[in-house]
């Protein structure tokens, strides 16, 4: 049986990842913790806007149910 | 195993802390509460609003499902 | 443990709150009774539109979902 | 302990309601029935617009998950 | 205790009712069947966009959560 | 007591359907497969935009919750 | 008994589909991995824009509540 895509996304943990979110945001960090509903924690944030990259300090909490896709 | 996303926002209990919601309204205040549903309890809260921060009397609860992200 | 954001809400019972609602309502009155899905009955409650108040008789029933934040 | 929204809506049964739905409709009528998504049955509806009432005939069954707030 | 919304829409079967959609849609037929999620099976129905009635051959399903309103 | 909406698509399997979808897309096709979630797939499936149709290779599963109404 | 839709994506693992999405995206690559929210991961991924399909490294996993359609 192939592996579930939560498992697969246990094999980013601690990996940079891009999250693209309703609404048009989008997210690259450090992906450090996430659960079955998608919410997902990074470290060294950063929000990217039309190109530009705005870091966020600290960790960011990304509600699941905005999110669209998450990439490497 | 990684801490799940909710154990992490348990760190950011009594600090201050940025929240994104749906429809671009933003708060930022000390974070008194919280539930799996991400629903949040803000104290001395503001509300920001084109760079514009608008203060909230008392405690504000913020509804789970209008938040986008959560940072410090 | 901190406590939970409904028992926060539990104390405004009998107070005045404000509570924003999607799509640009807001409403003020008198908490009278909450459920877990943010369900609120208001007492003399005022509906809230471009900073007119307008009067609403007797209770009004507020969906959650349709809640984004309630505040003092 | 104070009573839960639904138990207030019961002390609305075979009283006139308004209720306001998304998408800017509301309806006017006698509550018949209600379950806990707020699905409700409405007698001599008038669905109002605009100031305008158009009666419904016979009983009209609204969808909780559409309707915002109903009021007395 | 008053019977329950789904109790009173049993009492619509195999008669016509109109059913508004969101998203502007309505339609018109004869109730075959419902279920706890308000999908619901029409027969003979009539698609009724802007006062014109189209009408769908044999039995048309739609989908409860698309539906504002049911009535006779 | 009368059948439930699945028992009715039931009977639609191995036949032509018409689904149409949310923002404006429809679909026609052999209906394979169904699920509570109204989870659907089609085989020898074509879009339908505007009049047009596009013929969709092999089987296509369409997400139930996008879906507004099954028809023959 | 016919196969549930999720049968039948059982059989697209390690195949290309198309994935089509809310909002106007839509993605092309190799399914690897999905479960019963439609939560899908794609090998060598590539979002389309208007024809134009830009490679995404590695894997992408897309959350199913934004999904409308699977096609091969």
């Amino acid at each position: 049986m192939a592996p579930k895509p939560l498992d697969v996304l246990q094999e980013s943990l601690q990996k940079r990842v891009l999250v693209e979110m309703k609404g048009g945001r989008s997210f690259r960090g450090v992906l450090q913790s996430f659960d079955q509903h998608l919410n997902l924690v990074l470290a060294s944030a950063e929000e990217v806007v039309d190109g530009t990259a705005t870091p966020q300090g600290g960790l960011t909490l990304l509600r699941g149910d905005s999110i669209i896709y998450i990439s490497p």
